[in-house]
């Protein structure tokens, strides 16, 4: 792919997100306003006309019996007669909605335009439904057919990569210790204690006496196996949640905002749906291919990066995705994660947000809401979690199991 | 909105189409497959490289149990590793897909773009289902709780029109009458007879003897009211089937084929959700913004139409349309149909492919069948349903009940 060079450039001029966690009193459309409603305050934009809406989320059909939402939302915020669709690639829908509005922007078709993903899946009390949905990205005949879901890929993945690079389960742990810590330091993540604290909490309750977090993580009591190696602890919970964006061209934004943030680089890549296919299962091909273009639109590389937030909707992939969007070299990502270089703080800070795993994972709000985090970031306003002098971030947002990859590069100017 | 008017053009080399109807042997997935290929074989495209593919469906998820399609139909026709997302905008879906192809293009960020878009229903055997989902496109509390459904609406909108405008039902069947006699000259039609045809077949059974269509079609054992005074042959069939576009830069567009197709105009507007709350149900004013965009867009009026393709869902449609779009005055539409302005060698030609009453309505490819249509129809390539000297053509793509409208015009260069 050549890019065009000479492409408008887009900008972040304001953020939105709602709590993420188990939001009873809302419906997914209310989550939808409320962080597009904030978005637009937040960008000096509640009086201006948008020219698009583009709306991230998975399953409103299956989860809420809702479809042509992204109509139904322009109405409900006052936005007519704004042009708006719906974009779904999985769990990586928000990703995807980023970049539907990236193009609007940068083709000349829109000037303003309001970007929002959420989902909101807690209200389902059918055991073994959101599974079943989320199944749906597998592929028929070759997986799903067998009973294979999203955990199982993520304990295969875990077993492998632990076999191939004689890497240790705690490595893995120690990436949920990291992000459930950020996660206290983030108002909106879903779980706002870290594991220690979930321990003392355990202990206090006389479930049971650990000498330390391993050792507690370790208990199948408390941290029960969900798809083996693969314990809850190392899994990101079912969440309800909104994130959004209004992104302008970058020519006119100043006029709404002092520190806008550029959208450099945008990559996406397919891979094989069936995961067998693949050469290898432990690299992600597409990210390799989503993050290389993401860096070469923004002229940057991984060097360049100041903080990240992937997707580690299982622990495991922060620990390859760090490696295949060029941070640490194959096989040392969660060795990397145990020795504190992906710490706020660290080398590279992984997910100070909490990630996926802290923060939660309404699905179609996520893409979008690892691009809150780094405005936050690169503006000097993520607060307690702040990455020091953080000028330049990067995302992975993960369709499918790897076979759809976004990568979303973004700089303060 | 203010468009850059200097934005890269979008030309279409190829198209892919598969026939509509009841396909019992096809999924979801092999639908697109079907009309991709063929698309890229029209196109010369099928050894290169596309940047993008963007899926047009409305309900794939309730209806086919999948999700994440668009990055399974890029595995399976060996597009790897293309970005891929699914466009969702009820039945706009596939006008909404072009519409992303397109910006993939004039942003730069793609070259080369596959846009498909299908729906397969007809497997579906629960009686009422495939009603009430699309139903999920109203507004829960003030309109789907009460019962209201789509067809509902067609027949709400049709009595409407014809008292405000003392029009003549009868000239609603002439709209159904003329789509079907289209349909009899489009190998792809689910409909391949006209009404007449019917009649002939059912005096031929002996369930009747009718002196006219018009008597025919007031026999409610032969047509029985769906939504009063909207009868079974007033309103589109469920349908399965798929359409494909290629879209490239025009600049490079010679280069697969000699003659494209530019897409001058793309407008997209939306309307209150509750359709009570509009100022006059016989308005589509968001088809009027949408027109007027496309026209303005391409520096066109109607004037220049030579054919069109309209979103005839429930035949009122089509004359509510062609007066939003600016063919006849208002009131005006359901009589010019009835004095063959709309015909083929009319005036305005209004759905030549025999539109979604003949045609069939695969939800999610009505927007691109359109597109095709208009293509064979600017290159000369329509077969005996060829609109003579077409230069200039124009859709009106219906999502929700005209809460979001696409119009895409097309022109011969």
């Amino acid at each position: 792919m050549e890019f065009l060079f000479n492409m408008r450039k887009v900008a972040i001029i304001g953020v939105g997100h709602t709590k993420f966690g188990v939001l009873k009193e809302k419906d997914l459309l209310d989550l939808l306003c409320d962080a597009s409603l904030e978005a637009l305050e937040d960008s000096n934009t509640t009086e201006k006309e948008f020219d698009s809406v583009y709306v991230g989320a998975m399953c409103p059909g299956e989860f809420n019996h809702v479809s042509g939402i992204s109509s139904a939302l322009v109405d409900r915020i006052s936005l007519l007669p704004a042009a708006s669709d719906r974009i779904e690639n999985g769990p990586a829908s928000g990703g995807s909605a980023i970049k539907a509005g990236f193009q609007a922007i940068a083709s000349g078709m829109s000037e303003l335009v309001l970007v929002v993903g959420g989902e909101k899946m807690t209200h389902i009390d059918i055991p073994g439904f959101i599974t079943s949905i989320v199944a749906t990205i597998t592929h028929s005949e070759a997986e799903r057919i067998h009973g294979v879901s999203l955990p199982s890929f993520g304990g295969l993945l875990t077993r492998a990569y632990l076999e191939k690079y004689n890497a240790k389960l705690e490595w893995i742990s120690d990436i949920a210790i990291k992000n459930h810590k950020n996660g206290t330091l983030n108002p909106n993540a879903h779980f706002q204690r870290s594991i220690e604290d979930f321990m003392k909490s355990a202990i206090k309750k006389g479930k049971g006496d650990w000498q330390s977090v391993y050792e507690f993580l370790e208990d199948d009591k408390v941290n029960p196996i969900i798809a083996d190696p693969l314990r809850l602890f190392h899994i990101c919970p079912i969440s309800d949640g909104a994130a959004a964006l209004v992104l302008c061209n970058a020519e006119t934004a100043k006029r709404y905002c002092d520190t806008p943030v550029i959208i450099s680089g945008i990559g996406q890549a397919t891979d094989t749906h069936i995961i067998y296919e693949r050469e290898e299962m432990t690299e992600l091909k597409a990210l390799k291919i989503a993050s290389s273009q993401a860096y070469r639109m923004a002229k940057k590389s991984p060097d360049d990066i100041d903080v990240c937030e992937l997707h580690d909707a299982f622990e495991i992939l922060e620990a390859v995705q760090s490696e295949d969007m060029g941070f640490f070299e194959k096989g040392e990502g969660a060795k990397a994660a145990h020795e504190g270089l992906t710490e706020i703080g660290g080398k590279i800070p992984v997910n100070p947000s909490g990630g996926l795993k802290a923060r939660g994972h309404p699905l179609g709000a996520t893409g979008i809401a690892q691009v809150v985090e780094l405005f936050w970031q690169l503006r000097g306003e993520a607060g307690k979690r702040q990455v020091e002098g953080a000028e330049t971030g990067i995302t992975c947002n993960f369709g499918g199991f790897g076979n759809n990859i976004l990568s979303i590069l973004v700089e303060r100017i």
